[in-house]
C-alpha cells in the first residue's frame, strides 16, 4: 500500500486550509502551492512548507499543469490534493499525475472523464438503475414527435437546444399548443444562435429541490453519508446548504442514497464524490442530474451530522486503504446548516468587492464551526472566486440550527468590506426558510419581489 | 409552567458567555450582571442587557446576595443562572431567589445543602446503593480498633483527621506496623493542630482516576449523559478532561452511570449535576466522592459526545419542563478532550499572571470548539480565577482527538501573557498521555521528575 507522507495542496482559500488541517492530523507533511497573489494566505501560514507556482491569474498558477507538476517534483511530494474547482475535475491532469508516479487524491482520470461528460454520465446512471429526468429519447424533428414524447414525459416540459448551454434557448410548455409554438421558435432560435436547430424535451419540475448524496468509494465498494439539501441557490450558485434534507421521508431518503451508492459501485468509484438529484416535492420523485468527482464546498455539513472526516477519508482511500467506514456505522445526528460568506454586496446585486478585512471576530461556542482563510488584515485578491469562508452550524434539530445560526451571525463581526452575511440574517426572517418551503429559484423570487 | 423570558446571569468569564449563547438560542432576553472589573467583558458585549452589581472583589459583586437580588428586581428578570463557583452552590442564596419569586436555574436549596454537606452526601449515596470509599465506621480510638477496621477496609489505608481538611494531617499505612505508628502520630498532630485528636481510616487507592457522571433531573426522573475522565489534575485542579473515560469497560460504565442516576432519583433531583467517583483501575471498583449541584467547567465534552445542550436543558427543567431527553436516546459518539487555558506560567510553577491579550487567533475547522471570553485587547482582571477559556476537541476516537488537539494548538496564537498552552503541547509528547496511563497525581509526578 502506497503511503502519503508529503502532500501537495494545489488549491487556495478555505479548502486549502481545510486540507492542511486534515493532513496534519494524519501526520502528513503539507506543502501549500500558492500563486503570487496568495503569498500572505492562511494556507501558506499553516502549511509545513509552501511553494510558489506562478502568477496571480489561475491559468498561470492553479490551472497550470506544468507548474503544478514541477512543484510536486521539486518538493518531492508523493500525493496531490486538488480540492474543488481548478484542476479537481480535469481528467487529463489527473492522468499526468498518475503517470508521474504520484497519488491523485480523487477518482482516476477515466472516471472523471466519464462523469464529466453529461450524456455519458446520464447513460451510466440509467444503466445503474438511477432515475434520470424523463425526456425525449433524442431530438424532436416535428411538432407531432414532440406531442408524442410529451405525452410520455408529462407536462410541463422544457424545450432545450441540443447545442445550447447555460440555460440559453430554454422554453417551458404547459400544454400541446404551447409545445407547438415553442418547438418551432426554439428550433429557429437554436439554428440562429448555434447553427444547429436540434431540440429535445425534458420534464419540467416546478419548485424542484436540489438534493445531493455524499458517497465514498475505495474502488471495490462504496458507502454513502446521506444527503444534503442545497436548494437555496442564487443564479445556480449554492449559498446555503443543509443536512439532512428535512423534506424527505425515510423511505425516499433510503432509495435516494442507495441509488447513489449503486452508481458509485457501477463505476468502481474510488474517492469522495457527490451524486446530485432534482427532487420533486409534489410527486416525491427524484432524478439524477450529475455526479461531481471531487469534494464539495458544502462537505462540512455532512461531516457534522455523520461525525466523520471526509478529507481524511479521501486521503486514506487514495493511498489504497479499504473504506474506513461501514455503511451500518454511518448514522446521522441532528441538523447542520452551512452559509457561504462571500465578499459580495447583497444590496448591489451581489457584486463582488474584494478588499481588506479590518476587524474579524468569529462566533464560537457549541455547534459553531468556521472553515475560512480569513484573518484580520487579510487582503482578498481580486483574481479568484469571492468566497472567504463558511459558517457551519450544528444543532439537535432544524429549528435549533436556525436559532443557533441567528445567534452566531449576531456575534460575527467582519468589517472592511461587504459580505453576504446580512443576506443570511434576512433569510432567517423569511417564513419560507423557517418552514423549509424552498426551491432552487426561491431566492430569485425573493429578490424580484423586493425590487418590483 | 413558569416560563423564562428574562434571565440574569450572575457570573463572569467564559461561563457567562456560554449561558448567554444558550439562552439567546432559546429566545430568552439575557441580562449580564457584572462587576466594575468586568465592564469590558465579552459577556457584557454579547448580552442583550447588562447590570453593574458592584466592585471588583467578588465579595462585593458576584458573591453579594443583596446586590444580585436588587439587580434581578431592578431588571425585572424571571430567572437567575449562577454558572459555576460564586453563588452556584450556596443554599441560602438559592432559597432567597425562590422566596423572591424567581426561578433558580439549579436544584432547590435543600438539595444543594444536603449534597454540600460531605457526611450527609455520603450517607445519601450509600442509601441509594452507590458504593462509597470503604472506611472505618466513625473514629478510631485505639490501635486495636484501627487494625480491626483496616482488615475490613484492606491495606493500604489513609489515616485522616476528622477535624482536618485540605489534605492536612493525612498519613498512608501499608501494613499493621505503619498503621500503629501512624494512628498515634496522626492523633497527636490532629490534637495539636485542630484541638481534636479524632482520626478515621479510609481505603487508599494508588493511581486512582477521577471519573464523574453528568446527570440531569426534572424532579420526577433523572437521566445520565455518560461520564468524563478528569484524572489530569494539578494540585486537585482539573486542567484536561476527556469523555468518554476510555479506561472503563462497557459493564463498569453502565454501573457507574446507573448508580449516578439512582442517587439523583433518590433525592428528586431537578437540574444538572455531577456525581464524582474515584475509580481504581487495579480492581475496577469505583467509589462516590461527592455530588456537584451545578454545571461544571468541563460540561462541553459531554455536549460534544452526546450531541446535547446542557445549559439549555438546565433552563428547560428549571422552568418546569419534563426531561428533554429520554435515556435511550442519549448516545455517545467519538471522543472529546477539553484543555483549560489559564493565564498562568507553566515555567514558573503555574504562577497566575494577569495581563492584556495582544494578538489572538483561535484554531478552527472540524472538531474544534472554543468557549472563551478572550478577545484581542482584552485585559484580564486580577481579581478572579485565571481561566480565560477552554479549547474543546471532538474526533472519531481518542487517538484522533489527540492528533486534532495537537493540530489546533499549533494554530492557536495568543500573545501578551503567559498561558498553560505550552504545557498541553508538552503533555501531548508524553507516552502516558498517549497510552491513557494517567491518574490524579500524575502531573505532580511529571513536574517533580523535571525539577529533580
Amino acid at each position: 500500500m502506497a503511503s502519503v507522507n508529503r502532500l501537495l495542496i494545489i488549491n487556495r482559500g478555505e479548502i486549502a486550509v481545510r486540507i492542511i488541517r486534515a493532513a496534519k492530523e494524519l501526520g502528513i507533511t503539507t506543502v501549500a502551492a500558492y500563486s503570487d497573489a496568495d503569498e500572505q494566505s492562511l494556507a501558506v501560514r499553516l502549511a509545513d512548507e509552501s511553494v510558489n507556482i506562478g502568477a496571480a491569474h489561475a491559468r498561470k498558477s492553479y490551472l497550470n499543469h506544468d507548474a503544478v507538476l514541477a512543484a510536486a517534483q521539486d518538493r518531492k511530494v508523493d500525493a496531490i490534493h486538488p480540492g474543488y474547482g481548478f484542476l479537481s475535475e480535469n481528467a487529463e491532469f489527473a492522468r499526468s499525475v498518475a503517470e508521474a508516479g504520484l497519488i491523485w487524491v480523487g477518482p482516476d482520470a477515466e472516471t472523471i472523464a466519464r462523469m464529466g461528460h453529461k450524456a455519458e454520465a446520464i447513460q451510466t446512471a440509467r444503466a445503474a438503475g438511477v432515475p434520470v429526468v424523463p425526456g425525449s429519447q433524442g431530438l424532436i424533428a416535428t411538432v407531432e414527435d414532440g406531442v408524442a414524447a410529451a405525452e410520455t414525459i408529462g407536462f410541463p416540459v422544457l424545450i432545450k437546444a441540443a447545442a445550447g448551454g447555460g440555460g440559453r434557448g430554454i422554453r417551458i410548455a404547459t400544454d400541446e399548443s404551447e409545445l407547438a409554438v415553442g418547438i418551432a421558435s426554439a428550433q429557429q432560435e437554436a439554428e440562429a444562435a448555434f447553427g444547429d436547430g436540434g431540440v429535445y424535451l425534458e420534464r419540467f419540475i416546478p419548485h424542484a429541490r436540489h438534493i445531493e448524496v455524499q458517497v465514498l468509494g475505495d474502488g471495490a465498494d462504496a458507502v454513502h453519508f446521506y444527503e444534503r439539501d442545497c436548494s437555496l441557490q442564487r443564479r445556480r450558485q449554492k449559498i446555503w446548504e443543509e443536512a439532512p434534507a428535512a423534506i424527505l421521508d425515510a423511505e425516499t431518503r433510503d432509495h435516494l442514497c442507495e441509488s447513489a451508492v449503486a452508481l458509485a459501485r457501477s463505476v468502481g468509484y474510488c474517492g469522495a464524490g457527490t451524486v446530485e438529484y432534482l427532487f420533486d416535492p409534489q410527486t416525491g420523485e427524484y432524478f439524477f442530474i450529475e455526479m461531481n468527482t471531487r469534494i464539495q464546498v458544502e462537505h462540512p455539513i455532512t461531516e457534522e451530522i455523520c461525525g466523520v472526516d471526509l478529507i481524511q477519508a479521501m486521503i486514506r482511500v487514495a493511498q489504497g486503504e479499504p473504506l474506513p467506514y461501514r455503511q451500518e456505522d454511518i448514522r446521522q445526528r441532528g441538523h447542520a446548516i452551512e452559509v457561504r460568506i462571500n465578499a459580495e454586496d447583497p444590496d448591489r446585486d451581489f457584486m463582488p468587492g474584494p478588499g481588506t478585512i479590518a476587524d474579524l471576530h468569529w462566533p464560537a461556542g457549541p455547534g459553531v464551526r468556521i472553515d475560512s482563510m480569513a484573518y484580520a488584515g487579510y487582503q482578498i485578491p481580486p483574481y479568484y472566486d469571492s468566497m472567504i469562508g463558511k459558517l457551519i452550524i450544528w444543532a439537535e434539530d432544524r429549528d435549533r440550527a436556525l436559532a443557533r445560526l441567528d445567534r452566531a451571525l449576531s456575534e460575527l463581526e467582519l468589517t472592511g468590506l461587504k459580505t453576504t452575511l446580512p443576506f443570511f440574517e434576512r433569510l432567517l426572517t423569511q417564513d419560507d426558510v423557517r418552514n423549509n418551503a424552498l426551491h432552487t429559484t426561491w431566492i430569485e423570487q425573493l429578490l424580484e419581489a423586493r425590487t418590483s
